[in-house]
C-alpha cells in the first residue's frame, strides 16, 4: 500500500448539487485528499453523477441515501452541498459519526441552527469549515498583507461589496436558492454570504456595532429575498491604532453591500483606507481560474492645480497553481490529517469566521423583518 | 479688431480661491472665451493672483472688490469660486448686472438659497451653470451612450459612488470647506456633491423616492461634516421599460455613496445594470488630464462549473483634446454667445441638474439632522 495514499483524507460528497461537480473535480487536484464516496437521494442519481464526472471506473463508492454515506467508516470527512434547510440534520449526523464537515454556504438558516452544527463538531472533535472558496486564494493573503500595513493602508474608512448575478426568470421563482422550504434566505444567504464575509474579512473579523438593511428589498411571490442591501457600522476604525489629531477621535468605519439575483454579475470588493485603497472586481470567483489580480492605489494626492492624481492604481497579479476550491480542500484535509495523526484539536478559526458571518447575516435579516431598523450586535 | 476676439465671451473671476487658478489656466485654452477681469477682496490679492498666474502683461482688469467686477460692463459672465455662504449674494448681484453665472459647487447651502440664485438668473435672462467639470468630459458622454442602450446595459440595479480624500489634520478644523460660517455642509457639500450628482446622472436625473443618511456621520469640533454616507431609493428602475416576468414587478434601484475628508483619495462610480456593469475610479478628476478610461463588463455569465467568467471588463480609453474644465467653460461660453447673438433663452438643463443635486443634498442633510430617518422627496 502506498504511504501517500494512506495519508490522504477520504472525502464523501453528500448530495449531487451542481456545485458538487466543481468540488468533485478539484478533489482530484488536491494532493492530500481523495474522493471516497458519493451519496445521493437515490442510487440512480449517484450513478448518473459518477458517470457525468468520470468516476465510473474509479473505486468511488456510490450510495442511494445520505445516511449510508455519513455512516461509512471508510469516509473521513464529508462535503455537504445540500439545500440550507437540510444542513443541521446532515452536518450533525456526520459529526456524530466522527466525520469532519466541509459545509457549503450559507451554512445555516440562522445562528441557532449553526450553533447546533458547531456544537456537534466540537463535541465530536471534528473539523468544521464552510465552503467559502475565495478565502483560500493566494490573492486574499496578498491583500491581507497590504491592509495590515499601517504605512501603506492606514486605518479602514469604508468597505463596499457587491455580489450579484442575473438569473433567468424561471430561477427567480423556482430554483432551490429561492424556495422558502429549501433556502429561505434567498439572495441574502447565497450572495450576501460573500459580501458579509468579505466585509468582515476586511475589518479583521471585528463584529460591527450595528447593522441596518436598506429599504426596498425585492422578494419573489413566495417572499424569498431576490435583492437586498445593507450597511454595517463600527464606532471606530477596527484593528488600527487611532491617530491623535482631534477629528480622529470620531473616526469610524462603514461598510455597505448589495446582493441580487437580478443584476449583472458583479463581485466587487472596494476597501478604502486612510493611506490607500484596494479594488477587486471578481472576489468570489476570479475571472480566470489560475490567476487573479487586484488594484492598490497608494498614497494618491492631487497634483498641482488638481488636474490629476499623483499615483494611479497598481495592478498586482497573483498566480494560483491549483484552483481556490482545491486550496480550500487542501487546507481542510490538512487540518483533518493533523487531527487524525497528531491528535491536534480542530482549528477554531474556521467555525469562528462562519459564525460571525452568520451573526451578521441574521442581523440583516432581522433588520429587514423589523422594517429596516438598526439591529445592534 | 479681430472678429473672433469679438465673439469671445469675456469672463470675470470673482474671488481668488485655489480653484480659480485652475479655471484661469483653462480659459486661455478655450477658443470661445477670454479672461477679462479678476476681482478679489483687495487689489493686492488680485495683483498677486495675476502675477502668480502669468496675467501681469495681459490686459486683464484687476479689481479690489467683488462689487466692481460684477458691475463692469465689459464682463459678460462671471466664474464664482467663493465660499458657499457667499454664493447667494454674489451670484444674485452678478445676474442683476446681466452677467451669466458659472458657479462653483456646492452651489448653495440649501435649495431655498439656490432658488434665489436661479430666479435671479432666469428673470435677468442669463445662463446658469455649476462648476461640475466631469459632466463635460467626453468619457461621460461615452458612458451615457452605454447605459442608455437597453441591450448592452439593461435596467439599472445599483449605483455606488465614493468621493474621498485624506486631508491633513489642520484642514479638518480650519479649512474654508469645514468652517461653519463659510461652507457649513463640509464634506457633504464639497464631495457629496460629486457623488449625488453622479448617481443622479446615472439614473437620468429621475429624483429618488426617498433618501436616507447612514448612521455614524463624523463631524469636527464645530459640528461640520467630515465624513458621511447615504442611500437613495427608487421604487422602480428609472428610465427603463420594465420586463414582464413576475419578479420584475418589484425591480428597484438603490444607490449608496460615501464621502469623506478622512480617507484615501477615491472617486469611484460603479453602475450595475441587468446586462452589464460600468466601473470608473477617477470620475471627478481623471488620473491624467488628457485621457480617461472606464471599464464595461458586458453580459458576463459563469463558465461551466462556475470556475470563471464568460466575459471580463473591457477598458475604453477616451482622449480629451482639452481638459474637462476647458470643455465646461467652452460649453458655458457657447450658451452665453447664443443668448447674446441669437437671442436664445438660457439652457434650462444646467440649472435643473444643479437644483436636483441640491434637492438630494438637502434631503441627506435633513436625514442626518433627523437622526438618520428616511426623507421623502
Amino acid at each position: 500500500m502506498d504511504d501517500r495514499d494512506n495519508e490522504r483524507v477520504r472525502i464523501g460528497i453528500v448530495g449531487c448539487a451542481e456545485i458538487a461537480r466543481k468540488l468533485c473535480r478539484v478533489i482530484a487536484l488536491t494532493p492530500n485528499a481523495v474522493l471516497q464516496a458519493v451519496g445521493s437521494r437515490s442510487l440512480d442519481k449517484a450513478k448518473f453523477f459518477a458517470a457525468e464526472n468520470g468516476l465510473s471506473s474509479t473505486g468511488v463508492r456510490l450510495y442511494g441515501s445520505y445516511k449510508e454515506i455519513v455512516e461509512d467508516p471508510s469516509v473521513d470527512a464529508v462535503y455537504l452541498p445540500l439545500p440550507t434547510s437540510l444542513h443541521v440534520q446532515w452536518a450533525v449526523a456526520a459529526a456524530r459519526h466522527k466525520k469532519h464537515v466541509l459545509l457549503e454556504k450559507p451554512v445555516a438558516l440562522d445562528t441557532t441552527q449553526l450553533d447546533q452544527i458547531l456544537e456537534a463538531c466540537s463535541s465530536n472533535g471534528v473539523q468544521f469549515m464552510d465552503g467559502t472558496m475565495w478565502l483560500h486564494h493566494p490573492r486574499t493573503l496578498s491583500m491581507r498583507k497590504l491592509i495590515s500595513n499601517p504605512q501603506l493602508f492606514g486605518y479602514l474608512d469604508y468597505v463596499y461589496s457587491s455580489s450579484t448575478f442575473c438569473a433567468p426568470p424561471e430561477f427567480l421563482e423556482s430554483n432551490i436558492r429561492v424556495k422558502p422550504d429549501l433556502d429561505s434566505l434567498g439572495a441574502l444567504g447565497d450572495l450576501g454570504w460573500y459580501s458579509i464575509g468579505s466585509i468582515l474579512w476586511a475589518v479583521g473579523y471585528e463584529l460591527p456595532v450595528s447593522v441596518m438593511a436598506l429599504p426596498q428589498v425585492t422578494c419573489n411571490s413566495a417572499g424569498v429575498i431576490l435583492a437586498c442591501s445593507a450597511s454595517l457600522f463600527w464606532d471606530r476604525s477596527p484593528g488600527c491604532q487611532e491617530p491623535t489629531e482631534p477629528a480622529s477621535a470620531t473616526r469610524r468605519t462603514v461598510a455597505t453591500f448589495h446582493c441580487s439575483f437580478m443584476a449583472h454579475m458583479s463581485m466587487d470588493l472596494t476597501i478604502i483606507g486612510s493611506n490607500g485603497s484596494i479594488h477587486v472586481k471578481d472576489l468570489a470567483i476570479p475571472f480566470e481560474e489560475n490567476s487573479a489580480s487586484y488594484e492598490f492605489t497608494p498614497l494618491a494626492k492631487f497634483v498641482d492645480l488638481h488636474i490629476g492624481w499623483s499615483a494611479k492604481p497598481e495592478r498586482t497579479g497573483i498566480l494560483s497553481e491549483i484552483p481556490q476550491e482545491a486550496l480550500m480542500v487542501q487546507e481542510f484535509a490538512s487540518l483533518v490529517r493533523d487531527i487524525k495523526r497528531k491528535g491536534l484539536p480542530p482549528e477554531s478559526k474556521w467555525p469562528e469566521i462562519s459564525r460571525k458571518t452568520q451573526l451578521v447575516l441574521d442581523a440583516v435579516k432581522k433588520s429587514i423583518d423589523l422594517g429596516y431598523s438598526p439591529v445592534y450586535l
